[in-house]
């Protein structure tokens, strides 16, 4: 696989020459105070991608699966209860985790293609009179089906309920590259990864955790050292770390925020709407429907693409890969070789986008789909070209 | 301008991952033997790019334009009269070149789109009885037009009227890109420089020089010293070099001669083929001409367009410039505001090449060209998947 | 803190420009089997690095402290009973961490600055005639006190009592520094990280386990879901990882095997020995005793340097690094204020040692110890000139 | 050669991390407005460097001997007559490059060791009433014997002689680290490169005007192209360049020029006394001499040490390399074998210098030279921790 085309997977991204510079650091002595003056830029940075006032940002060495596991063995114990549903591989994995960590789940099982049915959810709690119900688990962005569940939804479900559960939500996918507002869907812990949004190679877990999340710390009895949020916030407020930083990627963190805000946030979430739609349409011109089943569902980080019923999706992105150098993903769990998947997040432009669906494009027609070449592209053309929005990560 | 988009000049070209890495380097004693294993390597790897099996290659810390200043003033003495062809910008510069340095120098015009006129030339030296001509000057590649000239007819004229001028080509925009035949040729100077085939940043001339031309040099009475190749020969002999050599490019040169015997140059020349002729059917299905005028005379490095009569063809490069951050050139000298370039030389693949056509594209349908969104695209793409060579520089 | 000068801390330590550039790469897809090329020859070498034929290497985005909790959490069940000495700020963490994560900890208070005690370990297995102690646990190089175990002796002490028990040890400042024999030592998990020996930024978890410990992972009921073994050994079977694995680390500790090997294992363990007997001499030339009782016990990664009693070390650590822009580290928790270190381990050159010498010189001299300018650094220069082994990470 | 030592050559000097990473650039359109933004800073900051109000600065693909050429090509015409002093190997060198140039050098032969003679110059300009001699040439740091000569004493020399010559000055392993003050001085041309103060890769030429030459350019007869200075000027001013620059040094020379103005230029020229007076103590210590006769000529950049009659100089270099991987530099010319060099210019702190120093202790005891051990350390240690400016290239 060579590394002159870009990567179309929803993560790790394509990384900016810029950020790659930036992580390309000497070592420094991180009891230092020059390191605590690299951190706590980073952490505020945070707050202000997730929109959250108060709380607190926490990062450490792991990826998004430890961030989801760190979650929850800092707010619940053994036994709490917690309600999720599972509408995708990746919803579908963090409810194993909780169960694998001693909690008990209770799944809402939910079409794939399908957010997180926030009426269903609402019912549950209604019927939760005793309030077992500990947490709320929602998957912002379904990686696994190009879905953007409504989080306000789910949080107007548990005010209606009346019940105190905490709101924990996988942002994996969707932080620094979709809104994403904390404060105003009142989420207790969001979770995500360097590796997406933020443009960075995988290895820095980041979770921000509400006043309420940080109270509820204090009563978690799930046996925890490596995970443990307190640990951290105490090293923290002096600058420091309970073990040994990831020197690069914090500081790597603290420049993203630097390149996000440079281009505005909400300006970053127009592009990837932007270049998201141009991949719909694309997808609309060659006869193919997304796995995600309404527009108000469409993940504007991933898209999953539905093949026709002969065709093995897996061999799309097998042959893209070896014919083209072109990295797509595969179908995962129940949609396996059904779907294919173009990631178009972190680091990406019209114009790369563009080589993406025009390498899809040929990769079908290949294999012997019903596609005609360069329709899609001028699609995605059309749209860009009369669509105003920014084109670029950033005017450096 | 973003660095996210790969740019369409015809160089300095995308620089491959791998050579950024190989070219930051930390400081070395340049008088160690350290250097000499660097140096050695890359002077033998010219050599088998050009294909010259005697002779001698050069290196030296300036451009392509110092490369010519340098061959000339090497080769050639004060009032010496040289025959040129002026077909193209880059055939017009290195002629005044000669005039400012002295020497007298027979311009044959040709017309821009055309290559070198091997039968003018043929002609101009049959009639130099007194063998006043000392050298002919062809340009391989004349990068403001997307023109190859046919060397070996030259050289069959040279034969035709015995005459024993020497044949300086300027190959800087096609050698490493396109197949230079030395020795075959009968070329005595060939003139490149690193940021073109070799995909590194612009800063090193490089020249290979025949045993005729080498012996040349012992009669040149230019004032020459920083250019002297006498010094320089003395001096890589030993491991040396006459003043500060530039390490890092040398050593990146290396690296590249690497890569591109590691793909094959058979392999390097049928890519670069491939990914222009992509870009002529997307002309074609433009409904838009060469500035090429016969399919012989194609350039595989650089393909110059020419616009409608009522378009000014700069426009078209900064309106993709401003926005969508893709860099095309405009033309030059005769040609300026008529024809716009596509570079495709160097690091360059056919999914990369479709972004540059999705792009330019979009840029002339923008200011009102009829042009079909999607029609050179397809046509690329069709070219691009029922051919079969190698698609990335090297499978790194 | 500028970058010019080493760092003297026990880790992260210097990273040979080789190395930077080696883990400086663009994103790849973690699916291809590019990965699997990239992730199967660092697992091997692990194994060779740490002299273990049989069993398996398993790495995994953290740190040392999450390979600590991760070995005992895959290896132990709550509840169960392990026995450990406490003789270092690193030895009370892992028993703290053991601790926390529910296990029984029986503790073996040594003084600080002696190794793990084999005698008291043997009697204490020797009583244990129920085997209760599923596991013992030393730390083979104590970064705090500069202090080496004999591990070796421990293995003999389980051997004579006929105790079963795992042996795990903490080779986090040891491993590809100092010599380590995981099959002739009988040791059951050996545990580090990327960021020392093997000379890589923190990030990644490194861990060896013998054939033992994979068995005892089957019965471990921890509770454990992002350091679970299985699922990472059945992933890495197909080159693959449970989830988004950090690539330049593992692209880096492959290099950095590579680079290991190519000086030669032995050749890299006789290197910290020269260069920390360098800093020995220079200490006993100060006047100054190590913290380390006596020289079997004397590591070769770091040197923990007893100030006199008048003296708040820290105040050196402080005043070298605001001064002269060079990391020492702090005495920590018993030795607060009483040590200062140098850690002279991964990439070091006697050169580079010397300067750390030289400003300790400075900095205790600024502070009014009775230190002679020059003395120190005269006695390790005279060690150094007259010993024979290789002085640089690698003749690159 | 390992990278892991600091160089000690007179340059290419150590590259600062940060400098490293500003020159790791991906291509760019060097006709773009980008390219403008980046070398109209470049071009201002010489100017500052320099303390040149008026003028211009210039900057070209060479190196310093190609700026050599450049400035006495672009200001003088053929046959005309330029006086000089001989008191080193580049004073040399310049001399041999007017004559290969068709210039007529006078010649004021001066020992080696001492700077350029005022006295003498000045006598041989009053001695020329015809004003034939057109411009003076002065070495102002001859890096071959460490001496710095008085510039302000050949200007009161040419104001006394009321000759109206051209002052052309070589700051190549001055400017950027002592102090140069071209208006004070009446300078018309200054020259260096890259790879000196600037502390760049070597491939970059830099030539400062006054107005006076600059009203010299338009009489020159000389023939010139590639070094043609017009050419440059005009194309500068409209943000380009006669041919493709380079573009990755020209953003170094910028962000260099942010670092020296970031640290203040009279604190790097002090941080260079203060090395400089380091190694110089040492020396001292050693019981050896400097090749520069009187303490008003030490250089600050570089330091020729002059070693007893009965040792080859070379050797302690060459012994340095080899066993410690550690480059110091060669005599030349008329001291080879009797001096060796250690350069302590560019990124350089006392930290290094140490670690210099310290070597070129073990390798003169190890060649038998009678030196104590640490003697040049201490007597550097001991002025580098009483002496109180900067010890740092950056507070980065």
């Amino acid at each position: 696989m060579s590394s002159q085309n870009p990567v179309f997977i929803p993560g790790p991204t394509n990384i900016p020459d810029e950020l790659r510079r930036a992580i390309d650091l000497p070592t420094m002595d991180h009891r230092s105070s020059a390191f605590a003056d690299m951190l706590h830029p980073a952490l505020a940075g945070i707050k202000r991608v997730v929109k959250l006032r108060d709380g607190e940002a926490i990062i450490f060495p792991a990826t998004g699966t430890g961030a989801w596991e760190a979650a929850v063995t800092n707010l619940l114990s053994p036994g709490d209860t917690v309600l999720a549903a599972r509408h995708g591989m990746f919803s579908h994995r963090w409810i194993d985790l909780c169960r694998r960590q001693g909690f008990n789940v209770e799944v809402i099982e939910t079409e794939w293609g399908l957010g997180a049915p926030a009426e269903a959810l609402g019912a549950a709690l209604s019927a939760d009179k005793a309030h077992k119900i500990r947490a709320v688990l929602v998957t912002h962005n379904e990686t696994a089906t190009g879905v953007r569940s409504d989080v306000a939804s789910v949080r107007k479900a548990l005010d209606a309920a009346g019940h105190p559960a905490l709101l924990l939500v996988d942002g994996v996918s969707s932080i620094a590259s979709m809104d994403f507002r904390m404060d105003e869907w009142g989420v207790d812990a969001a979770i995500t990864g360097s590796q997406k949004g933020f443009m960075l190679p995988a290895g820095l877990s980041i979770v921000a955790l509400s006043r309420k999340a940080i109270a509820a710390m204090a009563t978690s009895t799930s046996p925890r050292c490596f995970f443990d949020f307190k640990d951290m916030l105490k090293s923290n407020a002096s600058g420091g770390f309970p073990y040994t930083p990831p020197v690069s990627l914090i500081a790597g963190l603290a420049h993203s925020i630097r390149m996000l805000e440079g281009e505005g946030l909400e300006n970053v979430f127009a592009r990837h709407y932007r270049i998201a739609e141009g991949v719909r349409r694309a997808t609309r011109a060659w006869g193919l429907a997304l796995c995600a089943k309404s527009p108000e569902l469409y993940s504007d980080t991933v898209s999953a693409i539905v093949v026709p019923a002969n065709v093995d999706s897996t061999r799309i992105v097998t042959h893209a890969a070896e014919k083209y150098q072109v990295a797509f993903s595969v179908g995962l769990g129940e949609v396996a070789g059904k779907v294919f998947r173009i990631g178009h997040l972190g680091s990406m432009s019209d114009v790369m986008a563009l080589s993406g669906i025009a390498t899809a494009e040929m990769a079908m027609v290949d294999l012997g789909l019903p596609i005609e070449l360069g329709s899609g592209v001028a699609a995605a053309q059309e749209f860009y070209r009369t669509s105003t929005s920014n084109r670029q990560t950033r005017a450096a």
